[in-house]
């Protein structure tokens, strides 16, 4: 088991009663590397004032390696086809775990462009990713319509990612909770201001934007906002596939739920506040209706903001980190903390039993940011002066 | 005093220790209703099991006899203008009495055309205004500007009416609570689903939307979304006078605070229903944003609906109840419930007092729709069989 990396013990805590692995904070993420190492065995704790209110509680769930494969990011895109990949089985052994769905949908996402300009746009970026080989295929018009018929007559056109599909995040915490607690996983209701608050063998620090005050590490917030609707009467939204598109050069989600919900998303932007503001709320809804004209009779039901934990490069940091014996990072997922949580579980508790980082953890690892960790607590340490 | 109208005692109840007045329905109009008759010596009970919960919870406190005086209907427009000319006074008053003020502003409002068309629209309106005597003047663009920076330089022009204020109407309820509890008024936290459940000499039904079941009269619920609005930063508004547009045909309204709020509306819907929907936000945001850009960047902090009590002829039901001695109505101010709150206080109190009713309250008087109201309480009774 890893104890401080290889060939050290300095700093590693030790004790009878000490559990063997805290996680700080329980999104997702930390749930899900909480229930794995209970899995094999371990003693795991988890420490979050606040279980489940971070980043994934306004995440919309998408699970689209394909749609998010972006220019330039093409060993984020690998980790994220294979965590996809691993997404159905990890999907029902926690259903199955928790006794609880999770809205598991394989409905699959259409990406549409509004007008010829966004149909430009989105054009560019599938045949980006059909160069790599992803399976994203163009639809004629009429074939696009026939798929999904509440598409506004407008709609140029698109493409079907039929393997992009989407999970309920507020319902994957609620079943990681409960999948971890019955396989023994202890709770710590408390919010971490410092690591040497956390006793245990190995630290995994997967707070989110919070890594950044624990570890140093070049963690930063990206807000999003996003708003819920629900389909009126009761009723089941008149669209199926997960809705990707760009309107008007205004890019937009729409994700739609069993329940009725669907989630309209989501701004991307460089601030740390969660305030919702008219203009982002404009321009959601405005491309939301262009889109899909009947989501004009939806309810709107919550407007909302969170932080997503941002990176340097777009990709997440997992693995140990350097200087600090026993604490791993599992962070910085940014706009994939849903899609990303099984690979990063199993990887993680990987490293725990076996001390050895799987290679496909190489382009992730916190040592990359090595010199942006030392710059972070140096100046960290100025400020406290 | 009145006791079940001229020349009849039938019906009208009596006892040593019975209140001489039950208002039902504590908003704004019961609860001035109640404080001005406690003011003239009367026992006072209201009875509402949630005060201020119904259309003043959402209103947007417009004080504008002169932009709200439509074509065809004069004799509303009278009482409109009656009751603005009370409101300074009684504004005063009512904060002295209570202790607390109602946000009563007097910065005017300027109504505005975004495009040639809307502007075309206004403009039929203010000349209507304007050949009714009503204080409104059209402005240049320019000297528009000069008023109000924060317009768009899209609008195309508008007029002023400088006597047209605004209110707060959860503070008047506030306010209005206060200074009828220093007065003596008692409460009775019930919901009166019959008015043989009301113990008094003289019963008044201000229940808005719910007279339509006490009294059989023909007030129907007339749904209106809005939203609020905060400038960013604790701040106040850009802007001082309520502004009140036509935005590519969707008429909308503006109206700043102190506290740093607008409100934003509002929809005008034949729905009996309060759920927002994604359709009204859009275009109220649309609208506000087209003519105030600035409000893009404001954080939006509410989103309501609430039910306006409309009347066949738009205007108010102010009186005796045909056929139920000891009961008065005062319901039905539809748009209008705010500004018409001092004029339906003074004129109520006074016919409870005298037993005369003020010749103002002629075009207004429940009489008007004695056989509507046979038809509903027949319809009812057969409903019951």
């Amino acid at each position: 088991m890893l104890r401080g990396g290889p060939g050290s013990t300095a700093g590693v805590k030790k004790g009878p009663f000490l559990p063997d692995v805290a996680v700080v904070g329980a999104g997702p993420v930390g749930l899900a590397i909480a229930w794995r190492c209970a899995q094999r065995g371990l003693r795991v704790v988890v420490h979050d004032a606040a279980p489940g209110s971070g980043a994934s509680h306004v995440a919309a769930g998408m699970l689209a390696p394909v749609a998010e494969a972006y220019f330039g990011e093409h060993e984020l895109t690998g980790l994220l086809v294979e965590s996809a990949a691993r997404w159905p089985g990890f999907a029902a052994e926690l259903a199955a775990a928790a006794g609880t769905g999770i809205g598991h949908r394989t409905d699959g996402t259409l990406v549409v462009g509004l007008t010829a300009d966004d149909l430009a746009e989105a054009r560019r970026l599938w045949t980006y990713q059909q160069g790599l080989g992803l399976p994203i295929t163009p639809l004629r018009p009429s074939a696009l319509r026939d798929r999904e018929p509440a598409l506004a007559p407008r709609v140029r056109g698109g493409a079907v990612a039929p393997g992009d599909h989407q999970v309920d995040p507020r319902r994957l915490v609620t079943a990681l909770r409960a999948a971890a607690e019955r396989a023994g996983v202890g709770w710590r209701p408390d919010a971490v201001g410092d690591l040497s608050e956390v006793d245990a063998r190995v630290t995994v620090v997967a707070a989110g934007c919070g890594a950044a005050a624990l570890t140093g590490l070049p963690v930063r917030p990206v807000k999003g906002q996003l708003l819920r609707l629900r389909a009126p009467g009761r009723g089941t939204p008149g669209f199926r596939h997960v809705i990707r598109g760009y309107a008007d050069g205004e890019p937009v989600y729409l994700v739609p739920r069993d329940s009725g919900e669907v989630v309209v998303g989501a701004t991307v932007e460089e601030r740390a506040d969660t305030e919702v503001t008219a203009g982002a709320m404009l321009r959601l809804l405005r491309a939301a209706v262009d889109l899909v004209p009947e989501l004009a009779e939806y309810d709107l039901v919550e407007a909302s903001a969170g932080l997503r934990p941002g990176t340097p490069d777009n990709a997440p940091i997992i693995g140990a980190l350097p200087g600090r014996p026993g604490v791993l990072a599992a962070t910085g997922h940014h706009r994939h903390g849903i899609v990303l949580t099984p690979v990063t579980a199993d990887l993680v508790a990987e490293l725990i039993v076996t001390g050895e980082p799987d290679p496909l953890l190489a382009p992730f690892t916190p040592d990359r940011f090595t010199g942006a960790v030392r710059t972070a607590l140096a100046s960290e340490e100025e400020t406290c002066d």
